[in-house]
């Protein structure tokens, strides 16, 4: 790898040389979680076909906005929906037809093909955070989110080990005008992380902005012919599809670039209180954004997203990790996988104002919901706090310390001759310990996943070292890993582009802040 | 019930009356939790019978050793083991067909018939924590524990809503000697809760003891006929079954009480470090601890327990909430399927020193995997802390709050014709809101758990009101839930022979500390 080879060239000193290994540990990056391991079925067949048949009678009765877009209601009244104004009336069938031409699993090329992630079938993707204008640190507390905070950010997630993917607005660059912050969003992914990264969807000239960029990053012609992007297409439940969004999606669609269609659901405000009928409108919703995904181009790379929150009906607060939204997220999992699509829910969700306890429940609830419902990208899989007003600075790396214990729950159990250990059973015999075993010497480093955050050791060990707390101790594991950040080597003729792009496009026109 | 008239009688005050409605409201108790979702299963049938034939190999070629036991040897003898002075070898088949006596599911009763708790089937029973010689709280940190801190655990117990058993040694009162806590113990839990409980298994001469004071508590034929303590015979890991535990399980067996028959693994060290070699040798040591339970009395209740935490390689502390915990804890629940046993396992279980992050990841991870692997007895479903050395009286309240989470998610997905919420999606329609709608207003009262600790509110609330941290709010709640105590009716007669017995028990001997 050219990284490396880059690395240990021109590090002499003895202190260098031990820093530069530190960090060669610290980079190193799990591809991609593959599941072998069953997903878990919590809707009966009977109940499958009572969902589908009433996401077809939402689409043929009820229908589906799609605002302020003629292009697109033109494209389906050419496909043969019934359409009135901007509602339109799918006849049952014909998006499930429309959508047969999406792929299966497609492959997110990153600039290190080391870091390419495939999308699909029995993989799962984990991705960052995406959207907080906050963040949270035990330094400076809660404040507005700066382009700072957001390329320490990408750093964090560059040096983390089960993160595949640098994901997109990992927090709101507030300081960067609106209008330009994506600019400066899409440089740092690019040029701080040489993982995979999302496209921006605030305007299609942003999402055109993206892959501009990625054609001085990848080469123009690769990217029509790859798929380097994977960005987020929210609906606006309860089934409206409004212009900006569908504005990028037509633009990535015709570009090859994935996009994640995704229903963004507070249960009991923007779909129902049950979690059967919360399906339905779920089904119906993707089954319209990632049919029009298809007519703009069939074959486009997309995935069929579920964001799902509940609402505290006493305080009107989304509430997250709950039972509810485990029940949707399981069966919104069938769905998919009945549809032949790659599917994106779950996440570090909370509504906890701190990395404290709650947080952690409310996390490890929707992690593990997560991977046993077949997610195959993870957004949000660490560091969202408070109901995704805030990105945490030390939740992002205790969230992404847990995603290493997705990654092996996902291995299975193996029953090989050397999983099976019967010569250590033999060996030890009944009254003895297994610690000196020639089974256990051969097996131990691998054995068992290890934290880098969470905290072992005896009771005195721990009192005399402070007392820490989980906060405490990713605090300082978050200052380490930036103190060890090195940037992953990028010719620099293709910086130089990608600074001038940057450069010409903020100058081409004035801020703006809303 | 006598119970809420008394409460209801002789309290005319305004302040009183208020203060007993929130006491009727705290002492709620959901009956048990009842499985309406699907046990995952990770092992396949092939990986299944490796298992089960490894187990069986195990028993027959090493065998296991009844330590100090001569009734238990000749027993085998008997059934027609291969005996060699203390160790037993089972020839392969025989303890199958022994433990086919053993209930697929039982009650065990309590004082009040409305607390009863069925185990076994697809029933989930929670118990708290059990065994720590150490308590936490925010006001006195960590300290050895005492007998008042074992009766403000059984008050914590009987006021939680989601906890279903007032458990066993909820802490180790090492105030009061060790050969005469177990009867303060079994009072607390007699005369402060009418919740099911557990009995002594530290001498047979104390289970003995438990099954007397059982009798007062019940009447003496209902204690023969029926099983009214669920108590824990740990294995001594690998393969070795003590006279003291073995001793005490007798005595449950002759009385037709129940017993969990557990492996104690902490997998590396008691156990392979691989996870099909240690599935194999729990097996094999609940097959011979279930057989020999049967071989005592045929029909006695039984529970196939495993409790598993791994080691860290580097430290040797025990680490919990871990992936290769959720494959024995699955694998093991697919075992005890099989052979139509019930299955206790998985907890709140945690390293962490404090109820911090580290503790909710690792507890979350536990508590969910206990739900998905079919567990139905679940002790230390609560407030377990650092590593088992210490009963938390925040966790207490903070996992016992999670608990109710486990009873949602098991209720599984209903779609009837209110689930499937037709009515309400056509009402609202593209571009609408559910929060006023029809179904709405009907279902919001019930469609949601909700939490009782938890924060939900806006930042700004939460900030004016002190920025509490979990631990903070459940150290509230706590603290409102003694004030809020009330014992629950006992007749005093029986109250005056349970003391008079403990009395006279301690009299008679002179107090042991170890």
């Amino acid at each position: 790898m050219a990284e490396a080879t880059a690395r240990r060239r021109g590090r002499g000193g003895g202190g260098a040389a031990r820093r530069a290994e530190r960090t060669a540990v610290s980079i190193e990056t799990a591809k991609y979680i593959e599941r072998n391991i069953p997903n878990f079925e919590i809707l009966t067949a009977e109940a499958l076909e009572i969902i589908e048949h009433n996401a077809e009678t939402v689409l043929e009765e009820i229908g589906v906005n799609f605002l302020d877009n003629p292009a697109a209601i033109q494209r389906w009244k050419d496909a043969g929906a019934d359409v009135d104004k901007e509602r339109v009336r799918i006849p049952r069938g014909l998006a499930r037809e429309l959508i047969k031409t999406a792929p299966r699993q497609f492959t997110q090329h990153a600039r290190n093909p080391e870091r390419n992630v495939v999308i699909g079938g029995n993989t799962l993707v984990c991705a960052p955070v995406y959207g907080p204008p906050f963040v949270h640190d035990m330094d400076g507390g809660r404040r507005y989110a700066t382009m700072e905070d957001f390329e320490k950010f990408v750093k964090l997630g560059y040096m983390s080990k089960w993160l595949h993917h640098s994901g997109g607005t990992v927090c709101e660059p507030t300081d960067v005008a609106v209008n330009k912050r994506h600019l400066d969003m899409l440089r740092a992914h690019m040029v701080l992380s040489d993982k995979p990264f999302m496209g921006s969807v605030t305007e299609p000239s942003r999402a055109q902005d993206s892959v501009d960029m990625c054609g001085l990053l990848f080469g123009k012609d690769f990217v029509q012919d790859n798929t380097v992007m994977t960005s987020l297409i929210n609906i606006n439940s309860p089934m409206t599809f409004d212009d900006v969004m569908m504005g990028a999606m037509e633009v990535y669609a015709a570009n090859n670039q994935a996009c994640i269609v995704s229903p963004f659901i507070v249960g009991g405000a923007m779909a129902p209180v049950s979690v059967a009928g919360t399906l339905t409108q779920v089904l119906a919703e993707v089954l319209a954004g990632i049919s029009y995904n298809q007519l703009c181009r069939p074959g486009a790379p997309v995935i069929m997203g579920t964001f799902v929150t509940s609402i505290d009906m006493n305080s009107g607060a989304p509430t997250f990790g709950t039972p509810e939204a485990a029940h949707i997220t399981y069966g919104a999992g069938q769905l998919a996988r009945r549809l032949g699509l790659p599917y994106r829910s779950a996440g570090s969700f909370t509504g906890s104002k701190l990395p404290d306890a709650q947080a952690a429940y409310e996390t490890a609830n929707s992690l593990n919901m997560g991977l046993m419902s077949g997610v195959n990208f993870m957004l949000h899989s660490c560091g969202w706090l408070e109901g995704g007003l805030v990105s945490s600075f030390e939740k992002f790396v205790m969230d992404a310390d847990q995603l290493g214990i997705l990654h092996h729950l996902a291995k299975g159990v193996s029953v090989d001759e050397n999983g099976q250990a019967m010569d250590a059973i033999r060996e030890v015999g009944p009254g003895g310990h297994y610690l000196g075993c020639a089974h256990t010497q051969a097996n131990f480093k691998s054995a068992f996943w290890r934290t880098n955050v969470l905290d072992y050791k005896p009771y005195e060990t721990w009192a005399e070292e402070g007392e820490r707390d989980t906060m405490t101790l990713a605090h300082a594991k978050m200052k380490q890993m930036l103190v060890n950040y090195q940037k992953p080597a990028l010719d620099p003729g293709i910086e130089e582009a990608i600074d001038a792009f940057v450069a010409e496009k903020k100058a081409s026109m004035p801020d703006a802040f809303a």
